[in-house]
């Protein structure tokens, strides 16, 4: 009844979504509902409403040429400002360059199939966003190859892509592209111009395209300035074999509105993926309102910037009650959440330790967080937490997490 | 450099769009642009906007859950909606079995790739929504069979489905479902629900799913009523194996916004189309607006009965030009177009003929119409015209035909 490859894709099914949905149903909140689940699994910007909705709400000057068919690549208007809002601090970005499409997971689709046929695959370093597993390979028929770290090294590096790629074509397989989410998701941290440059040197070494996920390209609060790959990367790789994924989910907190961007230099990529983009376009009542949105310099600065003083604060809560509570964490630079070491509660150092102490944290302290798994750590023990959501809430999840650990038989000591 | 995969879809782009853009570049004006294109070949209703417009650009009382993560598949507001304005006559719908997803092109997409995997067919009787082609086959791997009409017939009925289906299975294709456009397009008929019983007796007797694409559900002007397949060929057949596409582009008048919808009683079919929509979701702020625009029963029955007598009203407009115009065409009952007999101009009979005087049109005339190969006509010499635009764009339109036809040598005398 159901195809192989309909098949193949249910199966699949990352289990973020799955967490999300249910304790959305069921939402904490301290006065009416002070049992639900407390959700610092979801990663949502939702410090910013306040600026976004006067705009969202606001009536709107359609007229009736823009709900004709427009190209499905995106509009010629939401495209210039999309070059715009990303070329700040850069190099300029010529607007035929991007393919706008119905979220950031179709641009990964996309540039996964464009440079991936079946069986073929891409380098990604470890820990990596878990949806990856599905938006790069679901439709394209490609496959992740893991990239982990060098023996002594904390996290995957240059050296480290290069030694992975070569075991992979020597056992057979034929790897296209590597593929780095920048500023890191889950880590939370922002790669050095020295870094980019190092993976970019490898890709060129390597015959790899690049694909830089950039979507929390504005959401660096601490730590040196954001650099894209399209700029670091550029010099030692062709810049046509940098390709940029970017989205309004994180950066302008519209994760509903569903809407990704995909940035190549190469003209038979662009070609291809806009043949693509058809199956995936985004409608023109959004695409409006977005090009309104970012049209508006001294609006998107203002945004900007408090967004980034809000995120920065946010974080600076969270981890003084992570700190307070006794639990440690890796410091972030970026994004929304925070990397807590649980492997001092773990009953051991397994998967499966890590796997009932996440759903001991879901079934009894009703706290949506995700495990290390889920993003393929290599070592048991991680969660990813995310706190931009209201400060009440987040203390709630570490007053309740503080609350199941300390009822924990450890076998490992917390440190 | 670029898959495979992505290769062959870029080889089999539509000429639908091009044509398209290249007319849309350089539109005709009386007043302003005497000498641009009357495109009379997108299938549009332009017919409608004066009663949309107001919706599209009034404040929105969005929320900050509005902009927030929301199923993939459609919000259940606007599922809810949709299944009371589809249900409308018949039976009742269940929102849970429709899927959401950014456009009908994505919908028929994914009806396919769950139906098929890369190599199995689907049957479609021609003449067809060219389109379709690209929709059906693009990223689902699955190919068409066309099924002709049998010797002596007008049109494809089922007795000729299952004679195709059966020579095609004889040949070792696996055929998994039949493609109906209902309303035709680009016949502009409304099947009758005999007809349908009689398609969905052949499915059951093939064993073959049944997909109706009724875009055009609510444009039907003359005739009788217009009947769902999920009614008509729920008997037949097992209901689980009738799926309809439907969208907001034609009965609705916003192309636009690319909002499609599938649905499907099949418990799996359903599931494996929920996780196909999570790479082509719809903006929440679009789905807000479509919401609240059905929700309005007053404003729904309205705008319904007011765009079916403009579209009467068009077409016979149109259908009186080209009479004293000395064109003949084929009565229409729905839809957006009037199929043009200008078999009476080719230079011959063949396929390149047909071509020749679409160039002729399109290059001399700047018309832009599509000829019937578009939409695998068997028979050389017929061509779509879209008559919903301004009643100047078509008596134009008509007029420049009428003056590349008149400067023609024929072959065949004109009838």
């Amino acid at each position: 009844m159901v195809s192989q490859q309909a098949t193949r894709l249910v199966a699949g099914t990352p289990a973020i979504a799955a967490a999300h949905f249910v304790a959305e149903a069921d939402p904490y909140d301290s006065m009416s509902n002070p049992d639900g689940y407390v959700n610092v699994g979801t990663a949502e910007n939702r410090l910013v409403w306040d600026m976004l909705g006067p705009r969202l709400c606001a009536a709107r000057a359609v007229t009736a040429a823009d709900v004709r068919y427009a190209p499905l690549h995106g509009t010629v208007a939401l495209r210039s400002q999309v070059a715009r809002f990303l070329a700040r601090g850069g190099a300029p970005i010529d607007p035929e360059d991007l393919v706008v499409v119905s979220g950031a997971t179709a641009a990964l689709d996309i540039i996964a199939s464009v440079l991936c046929d079946p069986g073929e695959a891409l380098a990604v370093p470890v820990p990596y966003y878990g949806a990856l597993d599905t938006d790069l390979t679901g439709r394209s028929g490609a496959r992740l190859v893991p990239v982990p770290p060098l023996a002594g090294a904390p996290l995957p590096d240059a050296a480290a892509v290069v030694d992975t790629v070569r075991r992979a074509r020597s056992a057979g397989t034929t790897v296209r592209a590597l593929v780095l989410t920048s500023p890191h998701n889950p880590l939370g941290l922002i790669y050095r111009e020295t870094e980019l440059r190092a993976f970019a040197s490898a890709c060129a070494a390597l015959d790899l395209d690049l694909i830089a996920d950039e979507v929390y390209a504005h959401c660096a609060f601490a730590g040196p300035a954001f650099v894209s790959a399209r700029d670091a990367a550029s010099g030692p790789l062709d810049p046509q074999r940098v390709h940029v994924v970017w989205g309004f989910a994180k950066d302008l907190g519209l994760p509903g509105l569903k809407v990704g961007v995909l940035h190549t230099r190469q003209p038979q990529v662009r070609v291809a993926a806009r043949e693509l983009a058809y199956f995936a376009p985004v409608s023109t009542d959004t695409q409006w309102l977005l090009t309104e949105l970012l049209a508006a310099d001294d609006w998107t600065v203002q945004f900007l910037t408090t967004s980034r003083n809000r995120l920065a604060a946010s974080y600076a809560a969270a981890a003084g009650h992570l700190t307070a509570a006794g639990v440690p964490f890796r410091p972030a630079e970026a994004g929304f959440s925070i990397w807590t070491d649980l492997r001092g509660w773990l009953d051991a150092a397994s998967p499966e330790a890590e796997r009932l102490l996440w759903q001991r944290l879901f079934r009894s302290g009703r706290i949506n967080l995700l495990p290390g798994a889920v993003f393929h750590h290599p070592e048991p023990g991680w969660f990813r937490l995310c706190h931009t959501t209201d400060p009440a809430t987040v203390a709630e999840a570490v007053a309740r997490l503080r609350h199941v650990l300390g009822d924990s038989t450890t076998a490992f000591p917390p440190r």
